[in-house]
């Protein structure tokens, strides 16, 4: 059997897989659930489904099958994020008065993109696919990304309804009572550190440019920050001692008049948290989570402690990870972090539940490239004004993490699976 | 057979026909369709579905229906419009991310309410008869308000829409190529004249109050302006010079960069407009129409001529009006103001096609009184920086309107059928 | 002695008066006093200085004067106010940053345009004579306006100023404590009635086209509405009960958190104004100013009153007043409405002290026709989102004032001298 | 001879040379330019003058001065800039309303505090002395900040005035022609090198915490980016193409249509820049100066090379300068960056003429501590979503600037003089 047959099944089950898994998470959701956007950050589902099809047609099939015809000539202008080099779009805050195309058509349009793509693959040469490859992977990474965003915006999406409808049902719900053994810091050795990603697997450009960076000794805790921990925090008189608190941070978090993380909600018997199975009490054991930057830097303060950089987190992770990629990820269906539970190893949680802020500016590494054309402008022109994430989530599909992973959002944001993880001062 | 039986048959008839008349317009819309708000003005057609079924439940079956039990416990601060004394209620610039209740939904909302409301009557002693029925009777003309903003809005949300989708088939689209006769002007004499309605049908509680008002004599036009005229000032520079305009009116229309009326657009072979039959051809003998009344002020000045005041087209309407209410309303289907047919009688289409702007700011009568409770803040309140429009409209519900009424929008709004009746200076 | 000359000679005295009260007005000021602009309806005393001088440079010098040179060519881009006949001009919201001129060099630019209409008057012929002399008393007029102005803008940024600085002595401040008797009611009979100025010295455009409205009998307070009525409507939760307001009034008065009138500020011991002179203790007898439409209406809706039209207004004003004018005008330096003293007539300050609101928006009268030109932008391009006010106030010149005027603000204004007289409902 | 005398002495000297400073960068301002706030960045210069007098009253007068009496109970509310720990304070955007305090009692103010220093410095116990000298010196530190600020500041307040005033004599202005050697790369070779200061003298806590940091081999060009090489990116098209942009830098240049760096103007006859000398016909031999972060960015990539980081800028000041600390200072009274000329070493302008963007964040230090109380402010609170710049600029007293100094503003900010160094990629 051919070589180049096998593979092209293999990655047409991993296209499928991927492709589904998008639908698998949209598929509770009613025809009016996919169209609106409470803020601007957030996208309508529909156009998610959109977009990630756009990404395959304006990638790989205008470029490489011939004679490919889009499935709609209007589609590109509508489903087009932020590629200048792709030609004009709609502005990004009014994704949400999107009423047409209906889900269904888009529906039709994913299915239309599935097929040209398993026939491009079926047909494609040996040269080609050499070509092809690295976009194929692209495209999928790339839905994943909005898998991602696909849970943490239906979440937004649910909670500002004041319905609150719970898109799962609340006996899913799976979040134990759990007593936490006492929290341990762990060293790593001073010295120097190569950073970035150097296996043979896909990465993103914003991982690649190993290089070398020195760190002190530093000591990092193998637990991340819980739910009871903040509640202590917040008890304190945290949201309002501007001391602990960065001057941007505090005037937010004073004009948006934050006292609890987003999605808390105060009722007579305590905290309750919006989640996708509806509200449910605060489980004090559970990471917290849905934090900005600036409330995760703020409670380091408070603590005595502080957030580490990328470079540590990226270190510590290479040495206390585990063989075996454990954490709570998409595919667990919980859709929320989970308490730390005492069968994984020394350092917990690195990769699933929360992605841990650091205190590292989203900058490109040494001698950082960005790709010629469109794709220079997936990562490189957002590496000004945002903060590294690191470590995955519980939205985050399992095959999409790993240690060198950057994600970057604005340190104001709360609407993803954030959380913190703290460092010896 | 009983008299009251007789009545309560005609008004469930009358009832069931708004009822329906409401869901036919909302009939062609996807789900999709009605959830959406481009902008602050528009409301979701999901909501004018619930809002309208919320009247009827607010103010009849929970005042007069015994153990009636509200649809949902939660409807009332989703679908209260404006009136504080039932309650707060969601901020109306967020009706557009209100994915739930679905539209199925408020589809089963209106059939309990319209089947309480049956019930309702069917049952009611002869007494509270009487007094149910100005609030039965407010419930249907309120409804018929929102029949005429669900065209007006769904053809403003299908607008911004880059698909540009035509809601209705573009071959039911009729607007006549017709040579107009030279337009003429009607006098009326000096003298005191009685305002406000007399009769004994509905009327709201702003065209009471009948008074006496003074007018020396005046002409005005029996035709409405028409796009070809429209075109003329276009042409003219009318839209660039300030001499023409109010202040505000100059620095809105250079801010929004307006050069047309809302909803036309300039293509290769001339100026089109979209409709809820597609983007269609201008037809230079219809009205011209959604333009503001800064637009309406603009062209009267540019003409030599002016508006009319609320009180000159009363008086106008009263001595011109032939006994049969003819006009193109809702009930056409048309949805767009058409070309003056010259078998009308001589002064043409005072009632129907576009409500007419008038140089009379919407204040209150003299002795005008708002009714006690909620309903009291139905007319009074909204009494500031509104112009009064007379005359109806393409999307107003035939049995609706009369010489009296009194309707009222902001100067710079254009969303609606608006259009402009001369008068000699 | 010639006839022409001795015409002269009082116009130049008067030209010379009311260019020195502009001037006196702004004697106590220090240059640092002359050049902010805390909001954007308060405009710098520089900036009116200048202003004042750039009408008479621009309707009359450059008009009539042959060979007149203008003191600066950047003048007329810096003080020209609103004419887009005149050319373009800096945005109204940045006259706060014009540090230069030098407030110096502004009255430099004063006296050179006195000099120079000295000089003109002085030459003209009688038949220039005749064409300019309207200009030049609308010139006079013009400067009597701002002169209000800056009695108000020079209050508002001084209370801005978190020194609360007095401009004036405390001791020389007047509002003496009375014990006022019962206000009454008085009565104009039902009626046709002339309105608009029929004599023969100046007046605004807007007052002319006299015309004949019909007004059915009313009743009007003899006095205005006083402080410590005022402090009942507060403490009876006036500024919390949304039936009294209009909507868009009580939306802003939350969304602003009015709870009392501007410039009052609580203290243990009371409620006190802040005043040209100083913070002083609200004299309960004093009429109440520095209150929006939006609260005037609302304070006569919680009174079981109303505002008055601004015909009924005229009409009872040429019933009532007296022959001499009476009243607290800009003239007795007192810059603060003062309680009604007894020794006048039955309708007390009708002139003076506080403008009246009125609930009549600020319309053209019917005929009314705008000047051709520059002029033409003076008044009837202002006539739409704007209430009639009526009667002068304390910081109006006495020799501007008629019962005729016609003065106009938004209805959510509150930096003007502005105050409430009742009807009866 | 007593040391401590002989050390007050110095002492005071320094502390009257800086104050001096401060008050002669003003002497050319009337009081009219002292007060207004074009945009919120800018403070009025009367403001920084009472400010760093406020400065020494609240840090050491209040502390050290038995029985002090502070000038004005109110200048603590008026002239704290961002210290809650102090108090609360005016609202940074009402700074160009404060037509009060008077400049000339701010004079008084600054002789006062004058006055009580130098009481303080010739009575203080040894003791008191070591405690003290800390904060004398930050404050010395702090107004040279001041100056910079003021030149930039009254730069800018002059620059918006449509009179386009020129503060100091055109005949003063120096910017010769000069025709420039081909630019040279120098290189660093790779290795670990120490950041921070490890000096005995004054420094910022923000360059303390010294420590190591690996760097790659690099080169940096000896010469700044000359306006000869910016107007060859404008002419290039350079504004218009996203591709050498950060996003939101792209998205900024696009709404606030900059074209060319701050302050230039295209004439005739070519470009000109407003300086505090006036209007200057654009030196093509200078710097480029008055660009964002986003702008140097831009250039470097549409070069081809790049901005260096701060680390790498840092070891390049510390290999290449001169012992004498050469460079176009304050001092010079220019206030504008100045071709190099030929007579300077190898690397040039690395201290003066332009602070240099880095490509690094403001971030803390490895192990950074903020300072207890009130001063703990000064730094720490502001790193986040701003850039390093180093090396000070034509704006920054001599004696205030090194090799270790780091200042940050954020990436849109252009009215500092920053200027661009590149590295090669």
């Amino acid at each position: 059997m051919d070589v180049l047959a096998v593979n092209t099944e293999n990655y047409l089950l991993r296209f499928g897989q991927v492709r589904e898994q998008t639908e698998a998470l949209c598929r509770p959701l009613l025809p009016e659930d996919t169209v609106v956007q409470p803020i601007v950050d957030v996208s309508p589902p529909k156009w998610h489904l959109a977009h990630t099809s756009w990404f395959f047609e304006t990638f790989l099939l205008q470029k490489f099958a011939p004679n490919y015809k889009v499935f709609h000539p209007d589609y590109n202008f509508l489903f087009n994020s932020y590629y200048n080099s792709i030609g004009s779009r709609i502005l990004r805050q009014t994704r949400g008065t999107l009423n047409r195309p209906p889900l269904a058509e888009i529906y039709q349009y994913r299915a239309y993109v599935n097929e040209h793509i398993t026939e491009l693959l079926n047909q494609l040469s040996e040269n080609s696919y050499a070509e092809l490859l690295p976009l194929f992977e692209l495209g999928l990474q790339h839905e994943q990304q909005h898998q991602e965003l696909l849970v943490t915006d239906i979440k937004y999406i649910l909670s500002t309804n004041p319905l609150v409808p719970a898109l799962l049902p609340a006996e899913k719900y799976v979040s134990p009572a759990i007593n936490l053994p006492k929290p341990e810091y762990l060293s790593v050795a001073s010295g120097l550190y190569e950073i970035g990603y150097t296996g043979t697997d896909f990465c993103f450009d914003n991982e690649l440019s190993v290089h070398q960076v020195w760190l002190d000794e530093f000591a990092f805790r193998n637990q991340l920050v819980t739910n009871q921990e903040y509640l202590e925090f917040m008890e304190a008189g945290g949201y309002q001692n501007f001391k602990y608190w960065l001057h941007e941070g505090f005037d937010l978090a004073q004009q948006e008049q934050w006292e609890a993380p987003l999605y808390w909600t105060k009722q007579a018997d305590g905290w309750y948290r919006f989640t996708l199975h509806g509200l449910q009490k605060v489980n004090v054991a559970a990471p917290v989570t849905h934090i900005s930057f600036y409330e995760a830097d703020a409670f380091a303060n408070w603590a005595g402690k502080r957030l580490l950089t990328e470079f540590e987190w990226e270190v510590a992770a290479k040495h206390y990870l585990p063989s075996r990629k454990l954490g709570n990820f998409l595919e667990n269906g919980s859709y929320d972090p989970q308490p730390f539970s005492g069968e994984q190893p020394a350092a917990n949680q690195l990769l699933g539940d929360v992605w841990e802020w650091t205190y590292s500016a989203y900058q490109p590494y040494p001698r950082y490239n960005k790709a010629e054309g469109a794709l220079g402008e997936y990562n490189g022109k957002f590496m000004i004004n945002q903060m590294v994430l690191r470590g995955g989530s519980c939205a985050t599909p399992r095959s999409h993490i790993r240690p060198t992973y950057r994600n970057f959002f604005h340190p104001d944001k709360r609407w993803q699976f954030t959380g913190i993880r703290l460092a010896a001062k």
